[in-house]
């Protein structure tokens, strides 16, 4: 069966494929979502799709990697652009609810709409809050490295701002509320004077 | 059927068929826990089960209401023993971190066995999040009140603690590490730095 005659090809019909999933993943949650339904919506076939991806799960779990990989990369690119540790916070902050904002429904998704999956879904899950806060505790390690702020059990605080920015996500994600513009700000106040950013310094950064 | 002859022996049997269901639950997870198991495991009747619990779901609840009480109340009556604002936070995650090592089969009930729930269980725990959450804010409003604390958003700082304790206590449950040791006086400085509090204070309170 030549389903797909070239690599673009192939990349292609991949996308289709997960682009018509995340609508009716969004759509019905994934416990009721079914294949058939992503086959019709993606306008490939079973054939395609049952090639790409072997069970419903596969094509769930590349989603939740795709939006993980956007949002380590937006964080990256955020970051980089800063100069100074304390406002790589900031636009890390930003760049994290923007991400969230803009694939809302992909953050639907991996945020509220996974029960069905059960216990595989909650190990995924746990993996990729341990990959942000990795991301977390490298900065702040550079931070106390570069004597920026005072040294601190950086694994436990990695843990810490990875809970707290997750709490409030995920809250917003689900009910709409407390809106980033008050997430924002309180965050970012929070989590520096957590590190033990100075109100004077602080000042200098609003 | 006269299935509890008083309301003593009727507490009773609540108890021995939550007891049991603990940890059935704790052993095999709510999906595959069986109410004929804890019927057994109880000593109690399938009659008995039933009519106290029409489904696994409402023993499951029920179990997990049971834990959030213990913890409000041990929470209550810890805060209540401090006088000051700061120090209560530190008895409150102590009893926090230790209400959930005493009840350890509950806890891992409550935080990572209860997939194969589904929604009505995320609608629980969402729910038992923000039910903690205004705790936390009450407590917080009241320092503010009292001048301990620089005016804050302080529903959206609560819900911060809230995910950051959180997330702390569910990774140590799950995976037993970090332990409270290195959990406890980390989150203790971070969480009251968020708030303002400085560096000489805490010095004295350390």
């Amino acid at each position: 069966m030549n389903i797909s005659s070239s690599p673009d090809k192939a990349k292609e019909t991949r996308k289709k494929i997960m682009d018509a999933a995340v609508n009716i993943f969004a759509d019905k949650g994934y416990h009721d979502a079914r294949v058939d339904e992503i086959v019709d919506a993606s306008q490939t076939s079973k054939g395609a799709v049952y090639f790409h991806f072997p069970s419903k799960q596969k094509i769930f779990f590349a989603i939740i990697e795709q939006f993980v990989e956007v949002l380590e990369r937006n964080l990256s690119a955020a970051i980089a652009r800063e100069e100074h540790g304390v406002q790589r916070v900031d636009v890390a902050l930003r760049t994290c609810l923007e991400t969230f904002q803009k694939y809302g429904n992909l953050a639907k998704i991996f945020l509220v709409q996974a029960t069905g999956l059960g216990e595989s879904f909650e190990i995924k899950q746990a993996e990729i809050h341990t990959r942000f806060a990795r991301m977390i505790q490298k900065h702040l390690d550079q931070a106390v490295k570069e004597g920026d702020i005072a040294p601190i059990d950086t694994e436990v605080a990695a843990f810490i701002w990875m809970g707290a920015i997750n709490d409030v996500v995920m809250r917003w994600v689900r009910t709409g509320d407390p809106e980033p513009e008050r997430v924002i700000p309180t965050l970012h106040t929070m989590l520096l004077r957590s590190i033990g950013i100075s109100e004077e310094k602080l000042k200098t950064l609003n």
